[in-house]
């Protein structure tokens, strides 16, 4: 019979074979990693190979498709089935009969790689805490006496080196004779991080589905996954209905306080949200509730603490004591959720401290500033501000006391990011005449068809980000001094500039109604840069470093910012504006990757347990960096840079601070 | 069709119904007292009823037999087999037609057993798997952010060394952080096996108890023990619910094949005795639900199934394939028990083979033949019996098909062992008349004051260890020859042998519902004894002995039977009467060690993992020895020194199985 030589690409894996090998053996032999969920059997078409045609000079060999045996049976039944790509093999049949390169499609890998969109962030290996196993058992008989349970563990053990799976879930116990008998003893099973079977269905089965979360204050966000491609079938979210009890955070937890026991009340609102969500997305993508086998949860601690029925009035208070700060796994029905399999798991990720929830661990998991020798400042904007700090060799974690001032609460005309509020501000600086967008609509205010476009939502106030905005312009206007005071002498020139008591405020728009920024709004927005500064400087401190090599911005409000006017304002320390990025989700990402890699799961834990936790409240500097950072904008090396990029007037190179009163001498 | 109304008595308990539904179902419905054998399949005649005929004002309604539908074939073939009395209908197939009254005489109720322990005393030593833990964490501080949980863990590390301790269930995650502010930093905790926090209470807690549980098919017993002292609180039995579906197993599980889907009702009955009898216990006991923090439960394998809500209908025939053969830690609230605390984890221990189930596992833990070196043989006598044998370097078990003649069933005047029935019997030698005892007095029938205790419950049948008397002191009268042939030739020497057919039968109680001892009813006895004979003697070949030093007889049967009588019928092999021991409830004393002794669960998973399980029906030596054993006595050292003890006359020393005979020749 004689042997010939196969490759395996891209992993360049090779060896020599007897002919008559099945590739996947092979590829088995030679640790190629090809997935298969059926063992080998030409059930699953998921070990698909291609083989590459003519001569590879590389490797000192010709590869043709004759080198592979014919077509077998089961591969016609497969192809027939669910149809086999022109050149493609299931590597589990096809033989080998001379020398080959193989090429192993990126879908047929195990731990393939799902490519994210940002470039700057890893890619997730696919490797999810549920997997899928196919299995042919032994019959009992009357000369063997054991449980069909402990069968169907030997034959696992055998078919799929599965050496530490034990356990059995009760309800895929009670199915699993019946299960076998239907399948002619063949059946599938998802056993959980090796260890448990969760459950178990007759024959073949390839369906397994898991969802991630993010439990936001305001929004839940929920990610639908193929646990075997790990693609995103669909996203949606809700608002969180808790909101009835309480915009923001503190509303809730004191509610929580004021009425002892109403917590049950709060966390069953939010799973019936979780639950409905859940409905949402699996009905979008079409998915039966039995195939959702696992869940990841991510959210900050209060909304951690209430989702698993935990009462958060500890984190109401110093000293922020949180119930636990471990990853928890359990069945998605101790939390009340239904609209998933019974048999479903859950994973909610650690939260790091009384104000870093495991929001940020999502963040941390995302970003993963732990595997990088770059030193990376990360930033999650809420209510408080969580901002990690570090690299490979060092983290650290706070939290900054930002108030609600940069999710438009505690603002005159503020409200939260929804259709009519105005986002994007710019302030003409001759005519200080303002131009804005509202959320809704793509057109600035001054563009044709603003009017019409939004009509339906009107603008009603202003959001975050545009309060931002707004801040930064009127400071490049002129209209704001560098120490945060709304410049009256302004008034003479427009009339938006108006009086307010002893201060000023400026106009957006006028009417009864009226949008506008006034004196409170400017401090409340100093304070919460300020706090969000202070933070990070004050790790910085610790970590011992003048600079940060990046800086990302991260969550809802980090996505809407524009992250030239944070810089401006002097929300985030001194860098190079193009290594300032936005991450998105991050947090909802880090869930996603909790979801679809069990091992970062674990890695997280151990990055919780050994991050540096830093205690604002309790470090002097904290205060005297908050001090300083009021004034607007901070001095800042990267500000002379942005003043270009935003056509700002150069400051006086001898007193960069003095830079706006430098500008308003000059126009004034 | 309509429906039609239907009232029991003497419950009362009464209903409407689909014309057309079974009596029997009404009943279960109902959950009205009937007895079944057969599980409603016409056979047994258990669940006889009568109609009530005529106008019942109390109930507005008139009932009539007419009512009922007309005879159907299963009840014509019952009353030519057996004689239904006047009046009397099968419930299980006679079905309703219109309104009316049942009443469900006495013999058709199942009635309430008296369930008898031994006080076992064995050393246990204590170590339950759940374990109260007092400690005093450290509070929570602005520089500490651990969580509450895992500053709780360091103290139970440093204050317990439970180094392996890692994981916390959710209800008490839920409320560690009141329970320490309430505790002022000091609570408790139950630490199941070393590795998970099931519970917590603020402060100092010591009371924590636990259930031993014996499922077996006719009672359920429970004993309620402190985990702290180990102490047994109060124990209690009833009867097993499910007997309304059948009064042996395989009707039950008869029941469950005919009835597809029915096993959750009959586990959920079950569950409910389970239930009640946790009720009774803590109430006499005085303990609360939530101080119940574990529970243990033996059971057959059939029980087994039900208790874990899996369907048994692989034990019901061939390869008698258990789901699992091993020991099952999981929620009590998972089991649907409701009367101990939510946090209650349960074990239920493994069974061992398709007829061996965990209530030998329990006698095995009771017994320990596993750490000695004299070899027992111990068996635990049912509708199966179930047979170990061995010492410490090797051990067998077996279960060989006795049927129930050794519990009244298919006895022609048998009876459970409940109140009423003859449990001894004594016949005397000159004259051939019986004296007997029933259970529910301590009076000889020829006692006087006999009639007068016995006068509530009267004289019903004869239970198994009455029967086992019976025959054995019909032999030593010489009424009976060792082949098992009632003498004929008696009948001139007393009216109590009396022609039955072409055999003869011996009347113990002459009266219109005699109570006698027929042919059949010895031939079921032969068998029975003869199989579980022959179950020993087939292990006693694989240990290649011919003689064991001790054994133990286990079970309700076990201590109930006089073990002299055992011998002289020659249900067990050889051995000196003196080394033969009842050992009384020694399943649900395993149970009770399981309990008590975490360290016996890894044991005995380890033991029935290794026992050798030896299968009857597939030896052909099995079937030699069965037919060897029919004759009475069987030969035996050990039958001659009895005959001293039970006045007996010596045997022809030559042929030690013709005494019978040679006593008879003497005789007559």
């Amino acid at each position: 019979m004689g042997d010939a030589f196969i490759v395996f690409l891209p992993s360049g894996k090779r060896g020599r074979f007897a002919v008559g090998t099945p590739i996947l053996d092979c590829a088995r032999k030679l640790a190629v990693d090809i997935d298969s969920v059926c063992g080998g059997r030409g059930i699953c078409g998921r070990c698909q190979i291609e083989v590459g045609d003519g001569t590879f000079a590389k490797f000192a060999l010709t590869s043709t498709p004759e080198n592979l045996s014919p077509l077998s049976e089961p591969e016609k039944k497969y192809d027939q089935r669910s149809t086999l790509k022109p050149g493609r093999r299931l590597s589990c049949h096809a033989q080998l009969t001379g020398d080959l390169v193989i090429d192993v499609p990126r879908e047929s890998q195990v731990h393939k790689q799902i490519v994210r969109k940002r470039a700057e962030v890893r890619d997730i290996e696919l490797d999810p805490a549920i997997r899928l196993h196919y299995v042919e058992v032994a019959e009992p008989t009357l000369e063997t006496a054991t449980g069909d349970f402990e069968r169907l563990l030997a034959a696992l053990q055998e078919q799929w080196g599965l050496t530490a799976l034990e356990e059995i879930d009760i309800r895929a116990l009670q199915r699993i004779q019946s299960c076998l008998r239907t399948g002619q003893w063949k059946v599938t099973v998802a056993v959980h991080r090796g260890a448990r079977i969760t459950a178990v269905w007759p024959g073949f089965h390839d369906k397994a589905h898991g969802l991630a979360f993010d439990i936001g204050t305001t929004t839940i966000a929920a990610h639908l996954c193929d646990l075997s491609s790990g693609e995103v079938l669909a996203s949606s979210g809700i608002m969180n209905p808790q909101i009835r009890f309480g915009e923001d955070l503190m509303s809730r937890v004191s509610y929580v306080m004021m009425n002892p026991g109403s917590d049950a009340e709060i966390t069953g609102v939010l799973r019936e949200g979780i639950n409905q969500l859940i409905h949402d997305v699996r009905t979008e993508a079409g998915v039966d509730a039995d195939t959702i086998l696992n869940a990841t949860f991510v959210g900050n601690p209060i909304m951690h603490h209430f989702l698993l029925g935990i009462d958060p009035t500890e984190l109401g208070g110093a000293p922020f004591a949180l119930a636990t700060n471990s990853g928890i796994t359990l069945w998605a029905t101790e939390l009340g959720i239904t609209e998933t399999s019974p048999d479903a798991r859950v994973y909610v990720l650690p939260c790091i401290a009384g104000h870093v929830g495991a929001d940020t661990a999502g963040v941390i998991l995302s970003e993963s500033p732990h595997l990088n020798e770059q030193i990376s400042l990360i930033v999650d904007v809420g209510t408080n501000a969580e901002i990690v700090l570090g690299n490979k060799h060092r983290l650290l974690a706070a939290s900054s006391p930002t108030g609600p001032a940069f999710e438009g609460a505690q603002i005159s005309s503020g409200q939260r990011a929804a259709a009519g509020a105005i986002e994007r501000v710019r302030i003409d600086k001759k005519t200080l005449e303002p131009r804005f967008k509202v959320i809704g609509s793509d057109l600035w205010s001054d563009e044709p068809g603003f009017e019409k476009e939004t009509r339906s939502t009107g603008v009603t106030g202003i959001c975050g980000s545009g309060i931002i905005e707004a801040v930064a312009e009127m400071f490049l206007a002129g209209l704001l001094s560098a120490d945060g005071v709304i410049n009256g002498a302004m008034a003479a020139r427009s009339s938006r500039v108006q009086e307010d008591g002893r201060t000023f405020r400026y106009v957006l728009i006028a009417r009864e109604n009226e949008v506008s920024i006034n004196q409170t709004d400017i401090r409340a927005i100093q304070l919460a840069k300020a706090a969000l500064y202070a933070g990070a400087k004050l790790l910085m401190d610790k970590l011992n470093i003048e600079s940060v090599d990046k800086i990302v911005l991260a969550g809802a409000f980090g996505s809407h910012i524009d992250t030239k006017y944070a810089l401006v304002l002097g929300m985030i320390p001194d860098c190079d504006p193009k290594n300032v990025t936005s991450a998105g989700n991050a947090a909802g990402t880090g869930a996603r990757i909790a979801l679809l890699n069990q091992k970062a799961r674990d890695d997280i834990q151990s990055i919780v347990r050994n991050i540096e936790k830093v205690e604002t409240a309790i470090e002097p500097r904290f205060q005297e960096h908050f001090i300083e950072a009021m004034a607007i904008p901070h001095k800042t090396a990267a500000f002379s840079k942005l003043a270009l990029t935003v056509d700002m007037p150069q400051p006086d190179p001898d007193d960069i601070s003095q830079a706006g009163r430098t500008r308003r001498r000059r126009r004034s």
